[in-house]
């Protein structure tokens, strides 16, 4: 029979346990082998879900590191161990799709990326879900075969019905274009979750970041939506522009009622981007399997996470910040006195 | 000051009043002199609301002819009196704008008709409000000038909340095409109003009508829409495709709600055609006032009040009517014998 | 490791290779064994696609029948071996899932129904795709919900880019309701492909199906669709309207053009329908797996085939047939002379 | 007859020639009777189509302003006369619909506000289209009846194809909310018109104001659109949401072509807008006639005109702007050294 990946899943929370199963059942061409989860709860849902499909189950991530013939790893575990693991998977020898952030810190970001490249043969890709989700990818397929000239603006909206990860740091859901900021302002609010005050965090935020070169996006991020995921992206460029979900609908269905007409809409992220979920999976594995490059740059996750810090920090300080021509801060004059 | 069209409107029910209106204050080249209705409280209405503004009220529609330089009559009193008023009027000298239908009787509409031939130089109009609309004129305008092939399948769907005029004579308010007709078939159901059924009548109703050259219309008609009007028109060539109104919007603003999205719809076929409406006016005016020719041609109201009649017997009768190339009934060969 | 169905597949033609590669890869709880078409080419790619993952292939149906463990099989060669190879499948105790139609002939349909009685415990299902569509089941669900107060009308049209089977037939893609029929009327048109006419068969057609009860279902459908893929259906209750598709859309892109927004469409039905396709796989193998009851009647296909031979029936005639309320044609009078 | 305003409109430039024919034919209680226009061409205009509906022309605005029994002067010339000419029609006693902005100073506005507050009697509003339009009337209409909980974000966009008016100020179009202005930045890019760059404009703008409360609006304009003028609104409250145009359309035709499903939009601010500019029209008739409070305050304009003033500042400096509770500019530390 030919050949499957031999893949592992670390952490089982809510997300890990949807990579297991789609890397158990809609992979086609991996195998999952083995998945780990300090948690009992669950190891005991692994126990019942994946285990009579012989998938091993491990406590411990450096155990499940060693499991025979294991090529690959999916690190969704907590976020703080997304690096540390990313970069013991790597040095072992081991594929890595790490779900995002890398990091919420820019240095330990960079730092996989350090590791990465000591092994390049391996592949090692952040969880950029959008980035396979066939309408993002019809119409960047567009915009970068010119349809729009070149593009110039990028609005993007992120808006959930609830949130509690740190917000501002989400901005990096966004992968970064390649050009170099220039300057990054954010502003947000707390219009129906009081405590988040207190962390120094909001419910609603607005972000512009202006690149060197002349290209401008600017983000819109909500965790109060009322009709479910509503999550937007337009392009414009010199002679076009491109929407994504600018008119969106859960699926084909609408409702003539006495008060109008209603569609429902995908309640969220997962609901919205599920089968770019699986696309990932499989094309990750593709990749692995026959050496072929991976469809974005690992770096551009540093980028996003740098971009996405600037926003906060310019939020947290009530600053507009700038940036030269080489990408690096411009200090305040008043700080050099 | 430039000379204003001289009219007159018969009738001040519902439609009439708002005929009057619209040539009052919205139709701007022409001057409501006069209005008639026998009925006191109609009257009472336009003491309150037009006679401020000049206009005489009649409460018999003879006396109303004889008004001093009295050029155009809108005829929109009760459907028996279309045909007669109608003819009165043009023998009379005046322009007519008369509502649908002309009668529910084909012969007397071919009457006015012929009437109307006795006096060329008159402008006979019957009240074809989509023929008004933008948006169907839009896509008539890019039909007419091929960019969709050779037009072959017409659908049409007129879903209003309430009716209580004659339901399959309605069919007439869509102009015919010139071919001519091979079979006509409808059917009907009653779904809401019980009362229905004793009349003969129905509350949803579905026709199919072929015409020779291989054209087919087929119709959907409906009074119990919930959630308002819902009037589409789809019209398949033979190498592209028109919809009017297949994703109806009473406005621009949609409402996201924690159901779904939900937009409003016009409640009413007024509602709907408003701006068709004042369009008629201004047209009929200007027509009659600079001698243009009118945008469809009287007789097409006796072909469509044909098939309307067409449908309703085929609805009674529960057969398909067959026609054979000059449009004559096929007589079956029963009937012969 | 979980038990899973041992599945073959006869006949690997379009639709045929699309239901092996969904049961390959795309329907964890099934495992396929074996797949058979004569045709050498088939089986070149067969030899490339499937053999590789553990499939036996066989050149002959019944040798494949005979393979050791199988359990179930779908039957997508051609529609004249639909009803023959599903009655051996189901005479050798296997579970069947048969692409549509089961026969052209509804005689020969009645029989595998007949066949399928006397194994009771094994499930035997035909391929209505729009059965496990989302959107068509969200509607249902919906309706079945007593949302829209009691369905009275149904309007459904399927319309195609390219078709080059029989056209009035595949009215029996539309799961027929339970009511019986009181009058079938279609009419058709040659609108593009000239050679249809000494077919018999057109390019559109339009029909009427009307229900004891009150109920009517009417239908449009076409080959000529420059667009694509364009399946619509509405569905009006007493109280209320469901659509689906009324505002087609590939996806979530839209594109802002010098000539005004445009989006693009589902070419083909696979296009369309794949989800549905593959949900079908996955729902077939847990009713066989788990014994659950299928999600709808094979009598159903039955009644479907009976109102498709009607449309076709009455289209070649030109005539409206009538049926009593125990669903008997009424023979015309002339006729008993 | 009912008596009619008299009105007089001066500037017969592009929109004051509309603001001219909607008085003369689309405002049934007013009259026109008076226009002017330094400009023998825009005079030339005027005598044909005016003059002959008895409309006095004028090349002088002070002459006009002396036109026996004048009522209400709409200005609507070059922007650096609308202030003067709306404070000497005041103190003659008209009531006053001046096109905006008042001025691009905010000084100088203020002061036609200052004038009108001498005549409390007069009717004195600038020409906010949107808030005539039918849509923008019925969201707002809805987030004041509490439908969307407590407003917290907007997000504006207005994007033409053609521009050639100062850009930031622009914004002044979107009547402020009522809360004071805590922050303010702006930034632009030049995509398409380089001679842009040298006046120290750009093409496409992205705007952030923060409001003391927690209130945000963001915006974005541009110069450079395709496919025609897309005007988008939408209102963010805690328990709903509200767009405006998100999804636009033209009117309700759809073409089926074989690259897909494509919609016309209109083409212009005017063409968007135009039953708004005649609402408008009657609106402020009405207002004057009968002593009615005007629908917003002339107040707005201002505060308007200020944020617009702030963002291009904010545009200029390349800096952050902020803002006391008393929406005093905050200086910087530096500046006070």
């Amino acid at each position: 029979m030919a050949r499957r990946l031999q893949v592992a899943v670390s952490g089982l929370g809510r997300m890990g346990a949807r990579h297991a199963v789609n890397y158990l059942e809609r992979t086609p061409r991996a195998q999952l082998v083995a998945a780990c989860d300090p948690d009992p709860q669950a190891l005991a849902w692994a126990k019942d879900r994946l285990e009579p499909y012989g998938v091993t189950l491990y406590r411990d991530f450096d155990e499940m590191l060693a499991h025979e013939g294991l090529e690959a790893v999916v690190v969704a575990g907590i976020t703080t161990e997304h690096a540390p693991q990313s970069i013991r998977a790597i040095q072992a020898g081991k594929h890595v799709l790490c779900e995002k952030p890398l990091s919420t810190d820019v240095a330990i970001s960079q730092k996989v990326i350090d590791v990465a490249q000591t092994k390049p043969h391996l592949k090692v890709m952040t969880g950029f879900s959008r980035r396979f989700d066939e309408s993002y990818r019809s119409a960047f397929r567009s915009a970068n075969a010119g349809e729009i000239g070149k593009p110039v603006i990028v609005r993007s909206q992120t808006c959930d019905k609830f949130r509690d990860d740190d917000y501002f740091v989400n901005y990096s859901k966004t992968p970064a274009p390649s050009s170099v900021v220039k300057s990054v302002t954010a502003v947000g609010t707390v219009a129906r979750y009081p405590g988040l005050k207190a962390l120094g965090d909001v419910d609603n935020g607005v972000g512009i970041v202006e690149f060197w070169g002349g290209k401008i996006a600017y983000f819109y991020a909500s965790r109060i939506m009322s009709a479910g995921q509503t999550d937007t992206t337009e392009v414009i460029g010199t002679h076009g522009k491109l929407t994504i979900n600018a008119n969106p609908g859960n699926n084909l269905v609408e409702f003539h009622e006495p008060n109008g007409i209603r569609r429902e809409i995908a309640q969220t992220y997962y609901d919205r981007f599920e089968p770019a979920f699986v696309r990932e999976s499989n094309e990750f594995t593709e990749a692995c399997l026959d050496d072929k490059e991976l469809p974005f740059k690992l770096q551009g996750a540093v980028q996003a996470l740098k971009i996405g810090t600037y926003l906060q920090e310019s939020f947290r300080s009530g600053k507009k910040l700038s940036f030269d021509e080489s990408g690096e801060p411009i200090v305040e004059e008043k700080a050099k006195l």
